[in-house]
């Protein structure tokens, strides 16, 4: 970790996919850095910004009413790289390495340290930008929650509200049309709302990345149900939730096919599988872009507030090449070369997975 | 219409689709009937069981609580007509007409006239049992609102009200991302859910059956909104909704090759078609069945009680063969052969309809 | 009413308390007006900025995004009358006539015509300028509803789902601890939101201004289900509602030795009442601003969208001295004198007040 | 601790106020306990169905459906103490020792271990059952968060959600109209909900029982924001805050000649001395009971069947007088002994409000 005094301006970046809480991290670090007496710029559109030069000052003004805000005030993308810059030259996208741009530009504007917001890529690339000298402190972004090394990342609450919204909507109609309703939620490494999302809403099946799936568990627990008069069942599905051997099958031929379709997912082929074999209606719902947009709950305001409190005392204490994190329900700093490789994914010995078990719940093993 | 009075003994039913709003008119009418001496049976599963002879009695206790519960106690169907009833016969399954079975079972259990809570098709039945002697009295029940000359159906207010909640979500990621965010809602021959939810949310282009849309125009608008710094759109599209002439191309020959396999519906073939032709990163949410479950707005819980509390009314009043219905914000009695063969779409004079293009909305003419 | 055409400039101004839906209505307002090439101005702070010549101009840009907003971007006030407007001299307030100073100021602006969302106070200072010329066009706002000759105003519908929301919630308590809960909500003259948000969360007694109750219905309504084994009840009361004769007597006693300091309302007084007459813990709940804060209902963002681009075509038409008003579901206009003297409540009559007797809801009487 | 193994049969009791997630709590129990082979049963209302012998069996149809639910099934009372009955004879209440009558029931019944949910009051009669030989488990429950040894109840989350959104909805009204918005939230002794709402909600004061607050320093903040041309302000206040020295004087006038009513709290006096002092309209709300009832969040959800299972999981080992707890994110087990005498309150070191003085929230001191 670089230690640092003496720092005067810093500038705020978020990057990759839209997570609620955003716009509450900037507000915080923004608040926390003015009041101490510093000069806060912010990023327009993630890196593509620090190439282009899109800049904004931000004063407590830009960050009033913020708060309860979705999306992010600075503006982001995911997609570009500053180490690997797409332009398009002759109507053709090369890509060259513009870090030393994007790192003049900085020095330009007077601003000696970044405070990056952004998911595993975008933490990557703030890491290397650390390496050539720019002081960065980073905080973790994912709706998913799998960035490792800390136990919940903000917006993660309103993912799972919003999904569990949807399961208690559609547990009334599954109970009164005699239905399996399948909601397919996001997660496409680690299987986190879906668990939680389905301990939340109820739900019979919870299929998660970390546990390949078989139908016929799947199968034998709706029929179990049948038989003790429940006429429907409700299914959590992580969209990267996959099944053991080849029972899915009608749905991988036609995926053979045509593999550039975006085809329905899991959920969908899982819908259809169920109903062939039990004979019930079986529905499926992908939740997609509702899950990670729209004000944040509460939970996830006062989580993105702290962080980005102990974001900008991070640059405050000079302390760099960290990322701030949870764990144990306290804010902790830790190196960004820490990180690298490293996942967050549920093990057979999560606790909520095992009270799951505990209350009845089939995760299709 | 047939007068009758004296009714002591009278039965429910809910058939076809979930709509909220469903458990308020059965307790409302309960309690409307009860109230004034009756006695009242409820029907299980829709038709279904009055062919099977299911029933239960409906008490003060029976509907306690129910109010603010999606679905419906009594359970439903979208299958069973019990004048082409299907039967498993030797492995196959033969048709029949179990019409006078089921009036046999009313009789049997003292039944003398009967409430029918259901769309189109149950409305369509119900007017046939009401020809063959049995006092009807219908409540009109659709999400889309498209039964005729009703103004407005329970369950509508709450789809439209998620839908909007979507937009919001959705709203906030494409301002942050510079993306055009595409909603598909319910309505397959009719807009409104996607009319009123897409003005509601504030939608750029609002797409619906009643209106086949010509995709550049959903393109010129989206680029003129870039040209003025807007860089992100959204639009709202009704599951109905179909393209002039032949330019969703791309979708169309998938679809060919593989008619029984469910693809993505019209709007994610409109978001790939926006991406390739503009360029910006284009998102498809298909809201479903979340839509048409869960707790009833305050306004459909008031609705579905008017309609309760008409039916009922209507039974000790000794009508018969009417739909109570919804005109100028009043409940009246109509006589249900009076519903047949209309509909109830958006016209070219519809006043919100006017409304969305006077603020500039796209309706993709 | 007056006809003017060629108007080239106009100018909005929201007055009096907050609703749901004001923002909606500028918005609408704004952009009807700017397609059809006028120039748009907003007043700041109701009347007062009127007087103090305090203004902004509306662009496109100005309203993007305040559809799901609360409050309103121009501000407001519910004091400044500029026919008697308050100045401070030496210490004391003195009124005076600044109604020409408040025309002035338009006309050196250019400004041709104004349209005034508002209340029943703001709508008579609206007709007031009218009379002097200013062409006026009316938008009618209120929570309570209580505006005549409009069936519904906006931000209703959202007070009514609050309203629902907090007794939803409040009667799992009622029901788990075996208390009679109340609910004061708004309504000082008008009993509309009771009525709609009782019948919404299924009130067994609901108390408005229209209907003075008498306690012992009341306790007599909540006796009687606790012989039928309900051992809660929910009563919903209108800020405005009041006790018949003397029986409220225990609180009078105290609202006599103390008069100007604000003791508990009506609902916390009948609370105490029927705790002392039945034994059982009694709670009251009193919503206050909550009710007309916040995000508008998607009804009440397309009812205000209508009502705004309505009165925007009133002045592209030319015709002035007109309020916007709902009749029978459609948007017509009626002269503003002709809504003097009026009010708009509950009548013996009325569909739902009928509903809800039939359904065994107690009114007090 | 206690071990005992081959338990068959046992009972679930919840005790005390309400709050989101009671439910909840029980369905895991009983889920856990019923997979297990246990026989289980529901005692009515607290340990006065205790004492009455007042007791369902609950098996998985008791507590299907129940997940989302506000309330106990079970039903609860916060006034009964079997070490010390209220009974009524000849006309005057009598308190005697009824413990030996409330163990006798369960012994008749083949109960033999007792899982009890309940707060400080709860828990210790719990506690001394158990030092009488009855077998007991306990689960904290408390709004307030305030129970010692357990960093996060059940129903806390939900209560800070309403508390927020309530927040929210005053935000809008405040910033339009120029105002103070006063809420009032739960905590009589803690101030958790009021700190973590305050953050949430974006609040300027965050008044709390553990730092009595100095009125002149709220004043001094809300004119700090004016001079700012933030012509409002927020303020968040427990119910248990109270004021340094003889500053809400005209309010303490009033109480001190009525000291049995219920006059105004602490909320209102505040709202009426900043108006007095400022000049700027203050209303002030009182949320109440809304805050404990209703669904409980997905967060709440999730840790109520954590605590669920995890008391049920303690019972299965043989483990008990003991209490179930949260620390450092993680379900434990706490001798009941080792919670006595002690209070779990915000400490000037917490995070969460050095957090708020980092972004310059005002705590009036």
């Amino acid at each position: 970790m670089t230690k640092l005094n003496q720092i005067k301006t810093i500038a705020i970046l978020t990057g990759g996919g839209d997570a609620p809480g955003l716009n509450a991290v900037i507000r915080a670090a923004v608040r926390t850095a003015l009041g101490r007496g510093l000069t806060v710029w912010g990023i327009k559109n993630g890196f593509g910004g620090m190439v282009e030069n899109k800049m904004m000052q931000l004063t407590d003004e830009s960050v009033a009413g913020i708060l309860p805000r979705g999306g992010t005030i600075l503006g982001t993308t995911n997609r570009d790289n500053p180490f690997n810059y797409p332009q398009t030259q002759a109507g053709a996208v090369i890509y060259t390495d513009m870090s030393a741009r994007a790192l003049n530009n900085l020095r330009q504007a007077g601003i000696e340290a970044l405070i990056v917001i952004g998911g595993d890529g975008t933490i990557k690339i703030a890491g290397e930008f650390h390496q050539l000298g720019l002081p960065v402190v980073a905080v973790p972004k994912t709706i998913d929650n799998d960035i490792p090394v800390t136990e919940r990342t903000f917006g993660f609450d309103t993912a799972v509200g919003v999904a569990t919204d949807a399961l208690d909507r559609l547990h009334t109609t599954a109970e009164s049309h005699h239905r399996v309703m399948v909601l397919e939620v996001m997660g496409r490494y680690a299987g986190w709302i879906a668990l939680h999302a389905g301990m939340a809403g109820g739900a019979d099946c919870i299929l998660i990345p970390e546990i390949p799936f078989n139908t016929g568990s799947v199968i034998a627990k709706i029929k179990e149900r049948q038989q003790r008069g429940r006429q429907f069942s409700l299914i959590v599905i992580a969209e990267g939730a996959h099944a053991l051997g080849g029972e899915i099958s009608i749905a991988r031929i036609v995926e053979g096919s045509h593999e550039k379709v975006r085809l329905g997912g899991i959920g969908e082929k899982l819908a259809r599988e169920i109903e062939e074999l039990t004979g019930m209606e079986s529905r499926c719902t992908v939740l997609g872009h509702v899950q990670r947009g729209g004000t944040p709950t509460a939970f996830d305001r006062v989580l993105s507030t702290r962080y980005g409190v102990a974001a900008a005392q991070s640059v405050l204490a000079g302390h760099f090449g960290i990322m701030v994190s949870l764990q144990k329900n306290r804010i902790i700093r830790v190196p960004i070369a820490d990180i690298a490789g490293k996942a967050n994914n549920i093990t057979p010995e999560d606790e909520l997975l095992l009270a799951g078990r505990a209350i009845g719940v089939c995760f299709g093993d």
